[in-house]
């Protein structure tokens, strides 16, 4: 496959890199020259406008900076672009997603929209997850070649789900990172190393991870059984946390916070539920 | 193997129906009549008295309310108790742990500490997790016993390490899931099922499970470099969640939380460090 990629910064050189050992036939492109020596060495061919590159290829995958820049870039070549398929790998909002979908639809531009759940090192491996939300006819066509940056994710119509999901998805893990940081914090106070912590840490995320299967269709029903641990059982072993965390000298935020949110709704009456409960302080804005 | 339980709650009743499983000789006793019938059905015996219930096996399992009723009930059985193991499941704190351990140790009782990470339903799963802390000879001895009960994790010779990690990970999960939340209100928002966003949550796990594992040797080391996604980076793509959450009417406290946590340490001077460098602050009580 005949595949152009702009943007040449870390995680362009990455893509392009992941479609060159795939063995397609890659063009790029950055604004800036003296990027991109290393991929024509392996085979790249580098364009010397956007308006070549974006004529090279069937696929046209954008990385820049932001939205404005892809603008900038393409917005001028839509006339070129017409017939084709642009996968816009760059950062952005739903919002600008869905704005940047609609305008390609209406220039008879293929659109996929798209997230990259890795650090450019990831590329390329199956392991690793890219969102995509757009045409799901542009998506048939090209997951093939997709998949050579790593699993490609179709999320469906809505150019905006892939932006959506990826600003989900970093919530978790700073999440996840913070409650790890709380645990290693908490351990390591009482001389248990990180590296000792963090596989029984790894370990039991694969069973909180079970839990979440478990509340999803909860969430989804509007009912929350507390039939496996009720909001009242998790308030009296939060406050270990929170002492736990005191008498060590740790920061208090975090256990502070998921005290005040099951407090809440314990005091709204709903002590009997499950964890999943929750769901409904979070989309009232934090009002339980 | 002989082995007692002593509680017949429903967690008490789980660990004997495993053990009995097992093809176990299992004594049980409550405190109060009429519980354990089911079990006797299965084959359990069900002792008078808890004085009957310790002679009965080398191996005691305690799975009481509290502590003090764990004190309540064997403080005048230590001479029956001496030269027997005693598995201490009920829950409690480090501290509760460690004197219990060294008043058990004193006595000639070997000791463990215990905690359970599963609910009921999920004991005799060897997917399920039961971390033991305390003599290790205890341990090494009755190990394949425990097995039965699902997966032995040893934490080493401080009794309170079960208990501590306990504590540790259950904040994790409450880190976990409050960030799944957000994300299942947010994608939920935009019309995304719960059940729909899930499973790439689920898989995304195993990502963030790899970014622990790539920190704990940080953490450990104290030394931080940003060379995956530094602070600063984290900073800006904190500000979509505050934003997109904001923008859907969502409750902002734990988007707000983390941005206030990067915020610190990044006018701190440390916004090219990793996500990792966040430790000191936890460990300096919110300071960073």
């Amino acid at each position: 496959m005949k595949v152009t990629v702009l943007g040449l910064g870390s995680m362009g050189t990455a893509l392009a890199g992941a479609l060159l050992e795939a063995g397609h036939e890659t063009t790029v492109w950055n604004r800036s020259a003296g990027k991109g020596e290393a991929l024509a060495a392996r085979g790249a061919a580098r364009a010397g406008t956007a308006a070549e590159a974006v004529a090279a290829s069937p696929l046209v995958i954008a990385c820049l900076s932001d939205y404005d820049a892809v603008d900038g870039v393409l917005d001028p070549l839509a006339e070129t672009l017409r017939g084709r398929t642009l996968v816009n790998l760059t950062s952005g909002t739903p919002e600008q997603a869905r704005e940047s979908a609609s305008r390609a639809a209406a220039r008879g531009i293929g659109y996929l929209d798209g997230a990259i759940m890795s650090t450019p090192p990831g590329i390329g491996s199956p392991q690793v997850m890219l969102l995509y939300s757009g045409s799901s006819q542009a998506f048939a066509e090209h997951r093939e070649t997709l998949a050579s940056l790593g699993d490609p994710v179709g999320l469906g119509e809505d150019a905006g789900a892939a932006s959506l999901y990826d600003t989900a998805l970093l919530g978790m893990m700073w999440a996840t990172l913070g409650g790890w940081l709380q645990g290693v914090a908490l351990t390591g106070a009482d001389g248990v190393d990180a590296a000792t912590f963090t596989p029984v840490a790894v370990r039991w995320m694969t069973a909180v991870s079970g839990f979440m299967s478990t509340y999803a269709p909860q969430v989804d029903a509007g009912a929350y059984p507390g039939d496996d641990a009720t909001l009242d059982v998790h308030f009296a072993t939060i406050e270990h946390l929170v002492h736990a965390s005191a008498a060590r000298g740790l920061d208090p935020r975090l256990p502070e916070l998921f005290k005040t949110f099951v407090g809440q709704a314990i005091a709204a009456g709903h002590g009997g539920d499950s964890y999943a409960r929750l769901i409904e302080t979070v989309r009232a804005g934090g009002r339980a």
